[in-house]
């Protein structure tokens, strides 16, 4: 009993240890276990379908200011002096023929996965280019890096990193119903047009740009801007008789960054193969919506 | 002493209940405070500057099965036949001519906010209209619609929403910094256009599509799909001597849907007030990218 009472203050001692111990644990719990919170959060966006971890947009984070609505041709000068602007202007009827046979020359396009090796004048490649470069951007901030590939070797090394990641996409990534809708289409992983093609036209959107002072300037809307601008792109390639097929190449992004060279603040967004069509390539018999069922008007 | 002894086993008691309830707590913060860590992560998709709450891509969190990357000419047919496919092909020297013409007129675009009341022939629009159809998409899905708008009173209805949620951007919601971008380039919240412009076209992307058992299908890249199609229609637009601004109203989505009687499964992207230039049209005066600041070639 003696015994007992002596070692009651050291019990006692024991045990606010313990507590304080604890304590200080479930102080550490509520701070780590909040990581996985974020994570979990963060993580979400991670299944965006057209968009992977690399192709995310940074201004999304950083850029509130990018809450306007109009795309103002504008620049970082002070005060821009604004010009008379008068295109030329066509009679009713040429404006009707001008747009049918554009409609007509726009609707033979297709998605072309059957590239011929011939090579392509450069200075074609060139105007193509030069014409996506008109397409309108957030700010005018004009967003976007097109990097042309025509070099065998580093063609090839593009078709790997693809090829390896499209496998993992399709093995392990891919949902069933997706999965069986491309096996309906007779697609797979396995892209011969990387290497074949003359040209890889890779398209990076530059989520940010730097201004001369190395201060950071936010590129708004510019994923939707360098879409834009490859609207334009397969336009120009489709009025020259060239063909492609729009690829977004998935968690790829960061690898062939690293392999052309590219900055952080650019991110991959299209990948397309140039040439003319292989003389026996053949595309789905597919059909386009009717007009009724892409208009309304009121 | 004694009584000391006697409380020995109630202290350790009530020593042991304390520690008990620590565990237990130190269990629940765990839990709770996951909690805040996910809200914050999917907050940070409410910040993106070229996509409001309403134009947000349902896709994303719901389509995982996007992870494809090759944009198959696809659609829901069992197994599709593949035909020949043969587009016109032109001499080297022709495809140079074609690209340098092409260049040439579209690089005549501008974005022109001062719009001419004249009627423009219908069957331009048309045209103009059926020509961004043929833009590709992921999966063949064709996720766009276009609302194409004459009526005068409709027409004013559109402009005093956007109207008063640019006021409200432009007081409220936006960066000094984007604010005084805007500044220098004399843009306000006032959208005559919107009256004036004979057409307006609203673009909406169909994040997803309702198949004939009613099902949802889901449109994989909808957004970058309909902005490369804004793309293809921007470039007719040009081809036919007409103008437009390229713009994404914030905000106003779910209003215009619904005085557009649009179903929910449609989120406006873009709205274009289309025409001619008025006489006394202005752009500010500035300057594309050189070919050098835009390609990169290896």
């Amino acid at each position: 009993m003696a015994l007992l009472s002596v070692l009651t203050p050291v019990l006692a001692l024991v045990l606010c240890l313990v507590i304080g111990f604890l304590l200080l644990r479930s102080k550490n719990t509520e701070t780590t276990s909040r990581a996985p919170g974020q994570t979990k959060g963060a993580s979400k966006t991670d299944f965006r379908p057209w968009v992977d971890q690399d192709l995310q947009d940074d201004t999304e984070i950083t850029a509130r200011g990018g809450d306007e609505d109009e795309w103002v041709d504008g620049n970082e000068e002070e005060d821009l002096a604004h010009v008379p602007y008068s295109p030329p202007r066509y009679p009713e009827e040429t404006m009707l023929q001008r747009s049918k046979e554009f409609y007509t020359l726009m609707n033979q396009r297709r998605s072309v996965r059957f590239i011929s090796p011939e090579p392509v004048p450069r200075g074609v490649i060139d105007n193509i280019v030069l014409t996506a470069g008109t397409a309108p951007s957030g700010a005018h901030t004009e967003p976007w890096t097109f990097v042309v590939v025509s070099e065998p070797e580093t063609k090839h090394q593009i078709r790997l990193i693809v090829e390896k990641e499209e496998e993992v996409n399709y093995r392990q990534r891919m949902g069933d119903k997706w999965v069986s809708d491309l096996a309906r289409l007779r697609t797979n992983w396995i892209k011969e047009y990387l290497d074949v093609a003359p040209y890889l036209i890779l398209i990076f959107k530059q989520t940010c740009g730097i201004l001369p002072n190395g201060k950071k300037k936010t590129h708004y809307y510019n994923e939707i801007s360098v879409s834009i601008s490859c609207g334009m792109l397969l336009a120009a390639l489709q009025n020259a008789g060239l063909v492609t097929v729009t690829t977004t190449p998935l968690n790829c992004g960061p690898q062939l960054r690293l392999l052309l060279k590219r900055p952080v603040n650019e991110k991959l967004l299209m990948l397309l193969p140039v040439g003319y069509p292989a003389a026996d390539a053949t595309v789905p018999d597919l059909k386009r919506k009717h007009l009724d069922d892409i208009m309304v008007h009121i």
